[in-house]
């Protein structure tokens, strides 16, 4: 970090700086500029309160140099970590998966029906919701653990692996019996035990983005779950909360070159979520793959105007199967294939 | 909810949206306007997806218009529910008192020290973390139920109440055991398991704005603890994520009164967390009694250059005591009173 | 627009509401709903200030309805209005321009050789600041009508039709007298009089989006443009300011589809301004042009380590030719064409 | 500023941001971290394209340290400047003044009435819009010079200073011609040809912060201003554009003591746009106070309901009349003072 010292501080004051930054066991370097002093403190300050130096009197402020995050760094790993939910779902490499399905499960016939749809349409794993975080108490909160078995009823029917939800570290140990994969949602973002929790098991886990986290938050999230013993963290992309107001969040798709520069974790994005609307998700599911994501999350009904939530966003697995062939042919124009699964035309 | 059509839309396509609302178990009225029509829906729409609508052929959008919660709600409420925490910490009637103490419990030592000298500077409550949410996986995480047991001896040798956070349903039970009211921080505040797990035990609980909630949000996730059967929530505005980078978030007081209008639960201002440096604690104190603030809660340290946590956005003791008689003079100002423990100079 | 009465309005509030819209010269249908009711106002209220109905005693608020502009609304409008910038840089049909240039023009030979090289590596339009709206006083602000000349000369020697910066509305004759086409740079775009000016002159204009900028008002700048007299509007994304601090701007591409499903004007993307960092500029301008943008306009300098401003986002001729083989082929793959000058191998 | 090395950055890597730095006229000083390198630039950057020096291979970022204002800065001020609209309404002394008036002047007698009603409820000076800056442009635009006329008339017959909008370079003098001091709107705040025709006229100048703008970008603007000859800039926070939406703007309130800390101009709060709601103006006005505002601006209209412009958010002068005994109470209470005009009981 670097020290910036107010343009009338004085010597008494740098001096000041310089023993505190010695007694946090790092090592001080004084800088006299033409306008101002700072003093560059060595060493790994990652675990060092540097909020506290700015109580110094004749501290301006402090400038965090180093990443805050280290087994998620790109650094000595030149190529993305490839994670695998499934033989048809690997997500990292050359393949760009699609991820699909409704936003909760409603029903056995309706996820077992909407998961061969998608299977026909040629997505490669099931997304569904049995536990539901909702903003409002009183809004449907999911089937739990009745809705992972039905998950589980569609993937012995379709053969396609399962995504979901878990909330709360509890119930970590049975979501791992049913699902493929973790997903710890938006609002869970910074829910640290949940994160420890999930690194403590042997799934793969897809992290998303919070709605006002940074990308180097969204870093250090994963290292949560890295640091805890789990390397396959997916990252998940879903919008962030600004004042637009014509999408439900602001698709940030600068996020996935971003990651890629400062990470060797794969990231996906979820244009459902990102804006909210069911007409703009095959045109943000372009830019998503054109722009590098390494696979698609994507809210699939068989009947949304008779969702039980999230209707609005959600296309139908018509849409999903009209939608694929400019898809793949975004991918390749990338060097990226999305993979087309026996029995598909491609 | 009003059911906003395309200016193109044909009657067909309004029949089919009145065909729905009515199958969703409301009421159907259309209104034939100058440049569109529109449908408004009669009926409790609290629990139904209103997204899905837009799926519907000629529907351009869907605008609410009941507010997402009750039992938080002002109406047929005219006074603030008054929360008592301890007999000197009463939060919602005329009295506004000030929480205080350090971001970390460090050590028994330093809880009991700094308790004092916060007694002694006036304050009427001790907060002090043993479970730390930190965003950085290799920080200081405190020292769990050892920190609990820290904040008791203060409690003993000050007699100040304790407010501590709370990260995870299943510690809920253990905390509920040490502290006078449980603290859900500003990024547990959509972790609806814990909120509803606060809900469920017998303390008040002081429930943070997350940094891209909503009021309207606020609301719902204080809606999830009183349905679950707890009415002492005290609702606490500590700074929003904006664009804005001379602070650590940006701290929106108007939330004030807009949740006095909207709601009959009281709300207190945090102005460390909702500025992040201890240089605009004191001005930001003032502003929030002036507008009609509930309480204060302060990060305070008996040294900030050596806390472990937080330290740029921790005041000392002295200046709490400096801090308190122009705030006083505030709060009557605005018809309260900041009460004056005994022994205190008023 | 509706008026939103609070639950326990009574019925003489209600009809006190009534009269005001009707003294507004609308209508007023009153609808009694289960929880509360709503007054919706029929009548074009496009010219009418909505807030003021919310003074009336018992109004909780009131929601518009109708899109404020009407001219760059897309109903009745089935295709894309094509801009004609020059005969190699038709903006708004099946062609999908690059628009490449320094940020400013730093001397006569600078841009003519930058010009060069730009159109031997497949640009189609030129553009490079003359006038330049710096944050920073002291900043350099560009060489005016000199760089006009300079621009000028640049058309002359490659062909490149010019696009340029207009600040003010007593600049805007003369930048018509050098430019092709004036371009309103964000900060300037609601500067209503800079508007008008711009659709009282003959050439298109490049609107860009302001950093805080909605799409409704987005579109409503450039109804001032449309109605002042000029059809020739080109709509540019350039980023929106958010808490992100990756980059500097959000690059916010879901404004492409939606301006096209709101709008008949044509949308490019500025990922140069949209990230801020020339190693992001390949990745969202594939993404941009994926999800349907009319075209790019680029940051290149010959030697961006050098440039006078805007360094960091610039990236090189030679970067440009190597971007185009894959923007090609995602133009193609979603039914576009990156146009190929004469001369320069598809 | 400090050039930031990538961890993996070579020596030869940095010696060519070293000499790129000494191209530039600046120092350059290497300091060799645990972790990676960065190079301290020493000399006066502020003139300086800082971004070009990322595109240099092996640099992560450049991180400024100096503030990019000088006039505006605080440094070797001790004491706030004291802007002087009229005698009785003095800007950044103990004097906390309150300017009031309708958004826009409607015609004479509205306007002579208002001013009248306001200078009788307590008010220092009037403020009224006769050029409007409207984002639709089919509302009402303004009166234009009749508008001056009416304002000046006001002002005959009140005594009331005439604070008001100018739009737009050219009609700098026009406006200055009639009023006692001008105001920069919100949208025009980087409107830079204009800021610098209000830096060269005589009358002082209100600047309003833009809805996107940086603590930073608006002492930036008013250097505009005082570069350019005119000391008398008083600085405005009216809110700027965030996710929240119970307010038409976030009201930063720390904004003020932020100012007040890193500049010697004067700051004043207008609680009308900051909320855009007449029902949270009294409680934001007490908090603008309360945290050291240096004056106040309000919407008042003697009758919101039928407004032509703003209607939502202005308060009537009875309504002033009631909020300033609880202002004068809490200015007392910081140590200021609003003035009691002649005639008006304390």
């Amino acid at each position: 970090m670097i020290v910036v010292m107010k343009p009338d501080a004085d010597a008494e004051q740098v001096e000041r700086v310089c023993e505190v930054v010695r007694e946090m066991g790092l090592r001080d370097h004084v800088i006299v500029g033409t306008d101002l002093t700072v003093v560059a403190v060595i060493g790994d300050d990652r675990k060092k309160d540097k909020g506290k130096l700015e109580q110094i009197d004749g501290v301006d402020r402090v400038v965090p140099i180093l990443a805050p995050y280290k087994m998620a760094a790109r650094e000595g790993r030149p190529s993305t970590t490839v994670v695998r939910i499934s033989e048809q779902c690997i997500i990292g490499g050359r393949d760009v998966p699609v991820i699909a399905g409704p936003c909760s499960v409603e029903g056995e016939q309706q996820i077992i029906e909407v998961a061969q749809m998608i299977r026909d349409a040629g997505g490669h794993a099931l997304r569904g919701g049995a536990f539901k975080p909702r903003t409002n108490p009183y809004a449907f909160q999911g089937h739990g653990e009745d809705g992972l078995k039905m998950l589980a009823a569609a993937r012995a029917v379709t053969g396609l692996a399962i995504i979901t939800e878990v909330l709360t570290p509890t119930d970590v140990e049975l979501v791992t019996e049913y699902a493929d994969c973790l997903q710890i949602g938006a609002r869970n973002s910074q829910n640290y035990r949940l994160l420890e929790a999930c690194g403590q098991q042997p799934r793969p886990v897809l992290l998303k983005r919070g709605l006002a986290m940074t990308i180097e938050e969204l870093l250090q999230a994963a290292e949560y779950v890295l640091s805890a013993g789990n390397p396959n963290v997916i990252l998940c992309e879903r919008g962030v909360r600004t004042f637009e107001d014509h999408t439900r969040n602001t698709l940030s798709l600068s996020a996935v070159p971003e990651v890629h520069q400062k990470s060797h974790l794969p990231i996906i994005i979820d244009p459902s979520h990102g804006t909210g609307h069911a007409r703009l998700v095959d045109d943000m599911s372009r830019a998503a793959l054109a722009c590098g994501a390494d696979g698609l999350i994507l809210e699939v009904h068989q009947d949304p105007v008779h969702a039980m939530t999230d209707g609005g966003q959600s296309i139908t697995p018509t849409a999903l199967a009209t939608m694929l062939p400019v898809l793949r042919r975004i991918a390749r124009a990338v060097g990226r294939e999305i993979p087309t699964p026996a029995g598909i035309p491609a």
